[in-house]
């Protein structure tokens, strides 16, 4: 009798297990500057959850590279790079994407992307239900329920959900472009959207041109042609022949999660340790160090609690200091002390084996420094994160006050013991506060602004 | 200066790590017997993902238990049974197979559960549209696009795209059931279906008195108080101790996973692996032995492609002898053979370490056994399963042949050496076809007919 007669057999083990990196607090800790560093070494890097709401920059000899749906790893030229079936994918964006890097030098972008042909596909009207469902929710909050949430309208949201009611286009579809209907799913999309939406429906999709849209769709099938694989099976034999290694990349960050996050001012995926099994097809035992990027402070975007939030002119310092704008719509982000309860959760949540603490530089704006370390709800401290944005709203917490090191430049420092005894005690309390090794300290923008502790 | 203010520390090892049940196939494996086998020696036992469209059948003494929501572990009375916040929950079936399982016996069935305050709350609303969306698809067909998913109506997929969009109710919300403005929500969710349906929908909601719905609602939220639990917190909390056991009850099965299974045939949770990570929140490092229940040949209940599927008298004769008829509408289950292409793709997703084989008295009913080892397509022999139905609905199978051990009765056999010969070749060969260790095999539907391989 012949063996397994074709396939690998089921791996074991695991030789050479996936490297994880994944945002601890509420996005923009700076995730992209480790794995850029990380990547040096790495042979796949994989991205695994959300859209093009994500984005990574990292600056590179002071030229600014940003990736929205592209795995940061890309920017190495020898880094094969995926987008695993989790994701939801824009295709426009996604060639966009392609070409703005390709122009701005990165080489030979298109041959290393492989894209799943098991991963969503987000059309346009996915983005106009996005608009139309947060425009819903702010009326509804002047009649006192709900409000916006502050989506990014890219939708995500919408794309998700057509993923759940089992209604929606795979990147492996648009080879049966014909027999898999997709000029009529595009037409039944959009009367849903009338449908549902009504007037404003209407409105939205007026201006929506089917036959262009569908036109456009054909020629980007064309185009991804070539980029789809079936990256379950590419991942999985390159994790179980442990010749090449993997790094998997989070985007977005625990506290966005769709589980675990301050629900519903969160993004619609799992940007936890799980959504790179689900995002990707690899076995948890497959997955080696997880390492959580906590930025030296706090920062959320839109709306939801945060209560180590700071206002007036000490939150001012700490957005001009640490440049917190959102990429595109240049709005301030709001800010804040570091919060270890916060990470202490999205620690346990993600069993995170280290730690990358980034942007220690910009703390340098403080005479005094303050670490949030317990929260209060109702007189008692609690055993972990709330659930309820209510209580999270009604926490008291507990700080502790650190000396700073104001007036010392750390942007140049490259190594440890070069950084000054205040700022050291800062990381080092950081440390046992959350129970998790620091591995990777950051201290500035540049690609080399990063060093490694001991 | 203080240590750590609140919560355990962060834990960087998990002294008993949790032990994982999966569903390697469509379903219907027998997943619940084994939960059952396993739990005399659990702790605790927790459901992730899923809703009442997964049901376990358990035999005990000759009385038949039907698990649906609860996993099958609380009919162990020391077993703590966790409802994870994956999971979506109809707060009437919940309490309604509480009351069942207490007026069969089972003691203290209510005080055992514990009901992350994370879980997403299915209302009656998300079966009405989860009934107008199959009938939409079921029209569709006919004018030549998509088709009936075979849904069971249960509301799981509406819920989950409820979860995605942001604008669903959490277990935790009923606490504050004024101030989260549940009537006003389930009002606004019955008038979006209206909206979304038209004619369709205001005929099915004609009938829905929103007035009782609330006042149900609002009796449910109260018997849900004391069942309330921060289960993120609560499982934690047991893996770090290492002081108690923890058993992961998977529902549903791989080939149903929304990234992984026959989509759109499939239902709207991950199923495999990674849905233990994001439907309970424990990280992918505290989860220890993972074993998949496979049968010993194959069913799938509703649509969708099926390789090694049995036509005529072949497929009634396994339909008799395994029972295959759904639980709740008797319809009759596909069978086929056993199909170990499909088993190295599941288990390769979710990285077995053992396999327990069910169902092995079943095929006495044959003379000669056959088992499917490779797919071949346009001629080529695939490495994985395809993401595409139409490929793989293309796919010839390649078929081994094994002499059968027909007219021996094994329903009493109780260890490995009893087995016939032939039975043990074929457990063997599959063993070999899988590359993944079979531990149990089960050979009969009472509580005592399963045994360790050895
Ligand atoms: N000052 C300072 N800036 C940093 C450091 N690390 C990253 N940055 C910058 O901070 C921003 C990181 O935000 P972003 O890339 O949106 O975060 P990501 O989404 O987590 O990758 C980028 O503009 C980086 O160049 C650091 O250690 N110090
Ligand atoms: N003949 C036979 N029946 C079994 C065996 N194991 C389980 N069963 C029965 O098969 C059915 C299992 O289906 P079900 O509980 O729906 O599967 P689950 O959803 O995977 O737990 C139940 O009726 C069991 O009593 C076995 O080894 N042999």
């Amino acid at each position: 009798m012949p063996v397994a007669a074709n396939g690998p057999s089921l791996a074991r083990s695991y030789p050479l297990p996936a490297t994880v990196v994944l945002g601890t607090q509420w996005g923009d800790e700076g995730k992209g500057k480790l794995v850029d560093l990380l990547s040096e070494s790495i042979d796949v890097v994989a991205r695994c959850q959300g859209g093009s709401n994500a984005g990574h920059t990292v600056v590179v000899n002071g030229v600014k590279y940003a990736l929205h749906l592209l795995p940061t790893g890309i920017l190495h030229p020898a880094v094969q790079a995926v987008i695993g079936n989790g994701v939801v994918v824009h295709l426009a964006s996604l060639f966009e994407e392609v070409e703005t890097l390709e122009l701005q030098g990165v080489p030979n972008v298109a041959g290393r992307v492989h894209l799943s042909d098991r991963a969503h596909i987000l059309c346009d009207y996915h983005q106009i239900a996005d608009g139309l469902l947060e425009a819903e929710r702010v009326a509804a909050a002047a009649g006192g329920v709900g409000g916006a949430i502050g989506t990014t309208k890219r939708g995500i949201g919408p794309c998700y959900a057509s993923k759940m009611t089992r209604s929606n286009l795979r990147v492996g579809d648009l080879r049966e472009f014909r027999s898999a209907q997709v000029p009529l799913r595009i037409r039944t999309a959009l009367a849903e959207l009338r449908l549902r939406f009504g007037a404003a429906g209407e409105a939205a999709v007026a201006s929506y041109d089917v036959r262009a849209e569908v036109a456009r769709c054909y020629q980007l099938a064309r185009r991804c042609e070539p980029l789809t694989t079936d990256t379950f099976d590419y991942v999985n034999r390159v994790l179980e022949s442990g010749q090449q290694s993997v790094l998997i990349e989070g985007a977005n960050a625990a506290m966005l999660d769709i589980d675990f996050g301050t629900y519903p001012f969160v993004t619609s995926s799992n940007c936890t340790v799980g959504g790179c099994c689900t995002g990707l097809g690899v076995p948890a035992r497959a997955l080696g160090e997880v390492i959580g990027v906590v930025k030296a402070y706090t920062t959320r975007v839109g709306e939801g609690p945060f209560p180590t939030e700071l206002y007036g002119e000490a939150g001012a310092l700490l957005q001009r200091a640490g440049q917190e704008f959102g990429t595109t719509t240049q709005r301030p982000r709001r800010c804040g002390w570091l919060d270890t309860c916060l990470l202490r959760y999205t620690g346990r949540l993600n069993g995170l084996t280290q730690v990358c603490l980034t942007k220690l530089d910009v703390l340098g704006c403080f005479d005094t420094l303050r670490i949030g370390v317990a929260y209060r709800y109702r007189g008692k401290r609690l055993s972990s994160m709330p659930a309820s944005l209510r209580a999270l709203a009604e926490c008291e917490v507990e700080f502790e006050e650190l000396p700073g090191w104001r007036g010392v430049e750390l942007g140049s420092v490259r190594c440890w013991s070069d950084l000054p005894a205040a700022a050291q005690a800062y990381v080092l309390r950081v440390q046992t506060l959350i129970g998790c090794p620091i591995v990777h300290v950051g201290v500035g923008a540049a690609r080399e602004a990063i060093f490694l502790r001991s």
